[in-house]
């Protein structure tokens, strides 16, 4: 039944693959957006029929070519689709874009369909998600909560189990609180992965559109689509978007019981108390951290003078038409009239300083965690105190973009009220495919359904074992394996672990003369040689890391291509042929762990 | 006699390897100061016991512990020397600190001995030097000329002979301007490079620490000492400062015909065609730009608010005594009013989009050259037109730290009326080495003696072929070589061309079945064989690119370690041995070049 299919990329591509057709899911996408009810959602939907024709052009099933094939997005109304109108939430300001925005013609390049315009807090200033000239989009956990914003229909639609995701965008966090108050997933990417051409600024020096998504697969997967360097936008750059790898014990700081805010929410409280002791007996180490220098950075996103990238956006209505601002947008907004260049210039110094004792605060970590709201905010709250609850909202998420870092909002075990945890994982730029790779095992080992709908999250897939684009396989054979005395040499530099293995059955193998260490001699036989198969472990290095690995190599070894039992040739380590008359040959061990345990018993003996 | 000594470093060292004490260099620098009869040019000198002092306590001479053993230099003005007052040129701002200045801190380590404070345009606001209380600088090959600024007496300094090098700082061009005007050399290094700890700013987002000497070799020393990386600067990166290198041929980009301009200098224009003639004698490719989106980025440093970074500095004392600061500067740093912060958000956009103009306009270039200044400017041109004059000054020199690239103010041939020519050569940030490589040439061809004390360059040292610390060498043993099919795999990653050399006469040398391109197979002897010395080139690869290199290198070739017959080591083409079996070995003809002759030789009979 088409009505009880979730909408998860897996079980969308599993039901594509079994010949249901995209034009049948637009249908019934359809069907569930009127089902749900919420005028508030959407800020413009097309005809049906539109939809549909969408989705007849993708051709047959191909998700080697479109990665996000046939799956229906939502878009948040500050990003253009074309034909279709952009308001940034005020009527006034609207437009008909001729054109795609490039990150909505990347998504389409992959097969993604978007089925509406959502709502937003008007010109994405906001973190609640009712700041709306018509009705806000109800919570999709508990209407008596606010969506979350500025990117709240967004939110909304992906918890509902309207789209499959969608998009939003993130300054302050507004690609992340709507996931913490619906229960999803919320990818922020680092600053300039996703191209901001075609996209209603706010603060277009730190903000990026970005991803809510059902699943952080999910997320991760329309992460890697929707990344593409534009040179037309200014503060675009290239990014990396590898596969998330395995997950290896992490150094996680976590703010310290002094820096730790959550305005009374004990729930949200003993929620991230139970989240860092499943890290910790995931074998991860926690660093608690005094969060000032952070907290300090995330007041002046709204008390300094980035308010002026704001009014930069909409001066031209604010003086032309005040009455079409909705008036706590204008009194923000209006904030910036105090700001002169010379404060702006002086607050970016000061955010210079802070961000050096932000470094130096992280320096050996590879990662922070935090809750991604430090509580839960109702509408009676922010009808109370618009503007200050709305900022509680951002405690833990201001900093985020200023310090050029990628974060990722994760569902994880119901707070003791039922409504589903969030923690956000906050790394450097670039490092989204780690945030995915711990994210997407946090989530599945302990978030219940994600969203409203019930839908149990598909079986986790083994984490990718392939080398990302930017990262280059290396067989280890010897001291260089996990746990040997020259591993560190990998793992120092970026280095992770993907997968034992073996060599196709070619090569000779010998323990070198010389060490400590010991190293290693791996050698293609000759054509009359009878040759054997080794293990090995394939480990992916970032490429910009290898040349500074390869000057730790002595002769004899080199790094040249093994051939591995599959077929595939990988970079690895051989030796020189000459070096193996003084070594001894230990091929019909197998390994090199063999042969270290045949020195320890001889050592014991 | 040391009154005939010459203060290039290699001539300094050489006395002071053959005898002779700093102490007596500092008594000289004293003596010289004092026959100058120059009192513009500082603006403190301490006494000369304590230079003394200063030289005594550096111990015996050595070069390898202390690069700048014993060479004494003038600092500008708003670079901090413990105990001595910084004025940045209002005598109504001076404090004396008692720390130096990170980068003077670094200097001294390295062994070289500041003598004094340098005048410079009050608040390193203009580009003619004689923006001062006191008397300015007189310029030191014509006195009728202005000596260029901020860097006045800096520039003048050195032009004189009367330090071995100096400190400037460049935001506009105030490390450039007054190497043209002097006849001498400025170093604008890479922005970060150098750190700012205890310098006045002038324009702190956007400037640097600059170096003025007599020859390019002199100037990158002080460029090698300098560079530090310094966490408690906030603008501060890790920037490498490897040896410059040999020369390859280059593709560099001049202002095309429409977009020259000389302000009716037809000496300065002939210069500069000259310099153009001689470039392309040498080798390298021009290629004639239309600098229009440079020049717009140019006009955005003074006339946008980016002189608000200036105001940043003086607000203060220009609201409590406005008359400390001279009417010029006053006129000028009070434009800042007239922006706010929007405005300022709104130049950085901008600023932005005209970036990425600039490098598409710049794509496929090694680097830039220019006139250093468009004219000559004289003290009766800045008499008449005190902001004008000044601006045209900085056609060339404006955009370079907005741009966030290198630039090395080189003196070329004399112009028709003798002053000296000067261009200035500009490339990506952290090319610093790869300016000088070309630079060092370019002076020692071209020019005739630095500045005015007519001393002739000392002869040009081969060009270091060591590799950087953030290089690799790489031997090439068959096509990666210079001329030959795969070498672009090398050039196209920043591969710089090294030394030929050949291998110890420990290899046995093979064509490897298969191809086109035919590929070369390098295998180490056996004990018993008979080995040959192989013909290798070595190139230096930047360590990053390695990764991305090696995924190109198919099986049986590997990288190992090769032995040089000087009996270095070096990374370097290997082949498995397995492969050998099957190829032609060619051992006998001592390299892969002579391999292919004989190629053509066959196809040709």
């Amino acid at each position: 039944m088409i009505q009880d299919l979730p909408f998860f990329l897996a079980t969308l591509h599993d039901a594509y693959a079994g010949g249901l057709r995209p034009a049948e899911v637009m249908r019934e996408c359809r069907r569930r957006i009127e089902a749900a009810g919420d005028p508030g959602i959407f800020l413009h939907l097309p005809q049906e029929a539109d939809l549909v024709a969408m989705a007849e052009a993708l051709g047959p099933f191909d998700p080697q070519a479109m990665p996000l094939y046939g799956l229906p997005f939502a878009v948040k109304d500050n990003i253009d689709v074309a034909g279709w109108p952009t308001t940034a939430g005020c009527p006034a300001f609207a437009y008909t874009p001729d054109a795609d925005a490039f990150v909505i013609a990347q998504l389409r390049a992959a097969g993604a369909i978007p089925v509406g315009k959502a709502s937003l807090d008007q010109f994405a200033t906001g973190l609640n998600g009712t700041r709306t000239t018509g009705p806000a989009p109800l919570n999709a956990i508990n209407a008596e909560l606010v969506p979350g914003g500025s990117s709240g229909g967004s939110g909304v639609a992906v918890g509902r189990g309207l789209v499959s995701f969608s998009l939003g965008t993130d300054t302050a966090g507004s690609g992340r609180v709507p996931a913490a108050m619906n229960g999803i997933v919320g990818l922020k990417p680092t600053l300039g992965a996703f191209s901001a051409s075609g996209v209603v600024p706010a603060c277009r020096s730190c903000e990026t559109v970005s991803v809510f998504a059902l699943s952080v697969d999910d997320a991760h997967a329309v992460f890697r689509a929707a990344t593409a360097y534009d040179p037309a936008d200014g503060y675009a750059r290239p990014v990396a978007a590898p596969l998330p790898g395995p997950v290896t014990p992490l150094a996680i700081g976590v703010p310290d019981a002094a820096s730790r805010e959550f305005f009374g929410d004990a729930a949200q409280e003993a929620n991230f108390a139970a989240t860092l002791d499943w890290l910790k007996a995931q074998g991860h180490r926690i660093a608690e951290l005094d969060f000032a220098p952070l907290y300090e950075i995330a007041v002046m996103l709204y008390d300094g003078p980035w308010v002026a990238e704001r009014h930069a956006v909409i001066q031209d209505l604010m003086e032309r038409r005040p009455d079409a601002v909705l008036p706590v947008i204008r009194e923000i907004v209006g904030k910036a009239g105090r700001f002169s260049a010379t404060d702006t210039f002086r607050a970016q110094y000061r955010f210079r300083d802070l961000k050096r004792q932000a470094e130096a605060l992280m320096a050996g970590l590879d990662m922070l965690c935090v809750p991604t709201v430090p509580a839960l905010c109702s509408l009676a709250d922010i009808a109370a105190e618009p503007v200050a609850a709305n900022s509680r909202l951002g405690t833990y998420t201001n900093f985020v973009n200023l310090l050029d870092m990628a974060a990722l909002a994760v569902p994880v075990m119901p707070r003791a009220d039922g409504h589903p945890g969030n923690v956000t994982l906050i790394a450097g730029a670039g490092e989204d495919a780690v945030l995915a790779s711990l994210g997407r095992v946090m989530q599945a080992d302990l978030a219940g359904a994600p969203g409203a709908p019930g839908w149990p999250l598909p079986a986790l897939a083994p984490a990718a074992t392939a080398a990302a684009a930017d990262e280059i396989i290396v067989a280890a054979v010897g001291a260089h394996m996990s746990g040997l005395p020259l591993n560190h040499e990998l793992t120092s530099r970026g280095g992770r672990f993907l997968e034992a293995a073996r060599t196709a059955p070619d090569y000779r193998f010998y323990a070198l003369a010389g060490g400590p260490p010991k190293r290693p001699g791996l050698v293609r036989c000759g054509e009359n040689e009878q040759g054997h198969s080794i293990a090995v472990e394939l480990w992916a290095l970032p490429a910009s890391q290898m040349g500074d690995f390869m000057k730790g190599i002595p002769a004899p070894l080199t790094i040249g291509t093994l051939t591995i039992s599959d077929g595939r040739g990988v970079l690895g380590f051989l030796c020189e042929s000459a070096a193996t008359a003084t070594a001894t040959e230990i091929s019909h061990l197998g390994g090199w762990r063999a042969f270290l345990e045949t020195l320890t018993a001889k050592a014991a003996s």
